[in-house]
């Protein structure tokens, strides 16, 4: 697996599982019926943000975003987003992109790192964030509407860079 | 003083002091030198968000935006944010405005709101919210770079509705 700059040319493998993700609506705070123009807005970014994607030859097996969560006084702090396709679950590629967004957000001068929303259900991605050395710093309390559980809570995590 | 949806010819009387609100660059997470076609952009919304002001006869008092602060299966909760003309402080404006949009938001069917980055030396702001049932429920360390006191924390701040 390597990790390295998302190019247009990826954007036709990552929309089929992004959409898929998305339109299941389990995990993320996104319009679940999302058009494939406004998604690849959202997600391939224009600079200071990067997209980056993880491939296995010329397969992409996830993405990452990584850009600011606040302007002006507070963009020093980070935001990442992060997309493994099903078809490549349980072998380390959202650990893989997680600690190289880690890293290319302290390269890129960040000083922290913000979740604004991690599904409390989601408690695979809550599990991994934390063992890469992010908290909890808040529950929003019925912040999420899950497609089979009702109301949620949506957590906010963060770390220090 | 009336609170009515802003329309385009409001604008004239917000950017003013919205400009000097940003560019003094200590309470609001905004890029300093944002130009007022950006800032147009950000704060003269398209529904489901809603922009407002404070008027005294033709004159401009403050402002508040309402939107949602989530999309999709968050987008129950709404965020707000408000900007009072220095020249009529201290007459009630921010607080009838935020009375104003806790009622909108409640009619608008959100059933929270949520403010992501009150800085905490903005003391008067923290009191104004938590005086109309908003709660700090974290504050992210040194998420703000003040122009004259540096690092300070930013609060995150809550309320049911």
């Amino acid at each position: 697996m390597r990790i390295r700059e998302a190019t247009s040319e990826d954007w036709a493998q990552i929309w089929p599982f992004l959409r898929d993700i998305v339109r299941a609506g389990d995990t993320y705070t996104w319009d679940r019926d999302v058009t494939e123009g406004r998604a690849r807005e959202l997600w391939m970014s224009t600079p200071p943000a990067r997209t980056v994607v993880a491939v296995d030859g010329d397969t992409v097996l996830g993405t990452a975003k990584l850009a600011r969560n606040h302007m002006g006084p507070g963009s020093h702090i980070a935001n990442a987003s992060f997309m493994v396709s099903p078809d490549h679950g349980g072998r380390g590629v959202g650990r893989a992109l997680g600690g190289y967004v880690l890293d290319l957000a302290r390269a890129d001068g960040y000083r922290a790192m913000q979740f604004n929303a991690v599904v409390e259900t989601n408690t695979r991605a809550v599990a991994l964030w934390q063992s890469l050395g992010f908290e909890i710093i808040a529950t929003l309390p019925e912040g999420f509407e899950h497609p089979a559980k009702g109301f949620v809570g949506l957590h906010i995590m963060y770390r220090k860079l």
